[in-house]
């Protein structure tokens, strides 16, 4: 593997949003022998110094980004990958934060939540590759440069719009080069929607009903309804979109839910925490994606409205 | 008017319920010389010795029942009208509550919230007549036998199903003579649902919203237009039942509330203070009566869903 790595270290990495997900993968990256730096803000004196350690199920180890930024401009070089693992909100534009180091062959990965986040990216940069990346993963920032890796860690990635290309393929190898089990999917949009069947219900109605897992979610024969409702919206909505979801994607992600461990949402450890939730990226864009057609989604209407309210007198 | 009130003292009332709604009708009722008994639980003992104490923005006053007794079978009479202005929660059986008392010529007067709640009084005592009422007012109970009045005061009341009753125009004239501005309703079924017109949304939004009065829904536009939907449904499924609402309710209920002061509903304050909440006399009949006929109320069916899952939780 070393030579393999020493030829990987030609491949320069910037990592934007090191929160626990842009931690995690771009330590992976590193692992793979990537040159990967990282944008820090409110960490970037500790990680400087020590790195950021993360705690992983899968063994512990320290990412030591090459060069640590406080912003994109400091960064040295022009990246071959610039990956952005910001969340999505409407404060954050991620077109101002990353437009000084996105160059002619620079691939963009956006490894964030949500459905249709992709478009901004693509009309600021329309000459750019963009890589559209899932992450499956149960990570958590436990204190200054500490990451918690609980579970799972698998990540589908895929140009956008679709395709498949050398970029791509070479991330894909980098990734599964650090264990990674990465998976390349010519139709990255519907790898967004299917996993916007589980994120659509579960996402608000943890909030909504009063910060509660999914366990209880799934015993009360109403909100286990309601989230059936919401997935069929989400699946009919990405058949009109051209995704050709199948029905039967709602059974499997009741029945996958059913076995999982009680589970609190990301969007209920934001709301917990008084951190902005990603409602934007994970039900308005849908929202809008359905008015824009006049596609009636009355139930992601409902939760829509009512996250709003929630957001708003969160503060 | 000391003649009328002699006359008035004929009439036997026995109000069940006494909460802050119950005691001051009933006390008003008292006021206009009817012999008003009073079931009290947990302030038995108090109102038995001092009454109950109603300060009142159109003037304080005590009212002393004739008798107060700590359940219905306590009561020495058969009562030409039995009030019950309990809420209307699952746990609350009103059918056996009352059964003791219900004589042949008992009038039942149903003082409460919601929609559809006049079925099993009706289905359990068949021959008896039923008022079925709605208050229009803000009051509260501050303390053992104390009650706050607030504001508003007004009260529509009807013979269930519909229709004109001399018992119904008896108590009409009761409650005028104690200043109560008692509106008789041929058509209460289509009073209920006009009021639910305004109770469907924002009983709920308050809640779910995350604690929030009137004005804040209001200024949220996409939970305004949450509020809307919702007002559109409650109307499009009155019309389905008969009632022949106008779409015109709509933006008077949404203008009445811009008018008011804000506004913390009932639900609301129900679920602050972990009380059971009228979910069901709300909501759950409205839905009921919709999946009855395959009527779509999406909006609905979401709120009471989320509304199931706070109760639960709200312990």
């Amino acid at each position: 593997m070393r030579k393999e790595n020493d030829k990987m270290q030609g491949i320069n990495v910037l990592v934007v949003g090191t929160g626990a997900v842009g931690s995690f993968y771009g330590g992976k990256l590193a692992e793979a022998g990537a040159s990967v730096s990282a944008v820090c803000r409110s960490d970037y004196e500790y990680v400087k110094e020590n790195g950021i350690s993360v705690k992983s199920v899968d063994g512990d180890f320290i990412y030591r980004p090459v060069e640590v930024v406080k912003s994109v401009s400091d960064y040295s070089k022009t990246p071959d990958y610039i990956v952005v693992a910001t969340k999505v909100l409407p404060n954050i534009n991620v077109v101002e934060m990353i437009r000084l180091k996105v160059g002619k062959n620079t691939t963009i990965v956006l490894l964030q939540n949500g459905i249709d986040i992709e478009k901004p990216i693509q009309d600021a940069f329309p000459d750019n590759e963009i890589i559209s990346g899932l992450a499956f993963i149960c990570v958590f920032r436990t204190g200054m440069g500490q990451i918690c890796h609980q579970d799972y860690g698998r990540i589908v990635i895929g140009s956008y719009p679709k395709g498949m290309t050398e970029k791509l393929k070479n991330l894909h190898k980098l990734l599964n080069n650090a264990g990674v089990q990465c998976t390349m999917d010519e139709n990255v949009v519907s790898a967004r929607w299917k996993k916007l069947i589980w994120n659509a219900p579960f996402n608000p109605i943890s909030v909504i009903g009063g910060g509660i897992n999914t366990e209880t979610i799934l015993n009360n024969k109403e909100s286990l309804n309601f989230v059936k409702k919401i997935m069929a919206e989400v699946v009919a909505l990405a058949n009109t979109y051209g995704c050709e979801l199948s029905d039967d994607l709602i059974d499997s992600n009741i029945e996958y839910t059913f076995s999982m461990k009680p589970y609190k949402t990301s969007m209920l450890l934001d709301y917990e925490n008084k951190r902005p939730m990603e409602v934007e990226a994970i039900i308005g864009n849908a929202v809008r994606l359905a008015r824009g057609i006049d596609f009636k989604v009355p139930n992601l209407e409902a939760v829509y409205a009512i996250l709003l309210l929630l957001s708003e007198n969160n503060v």
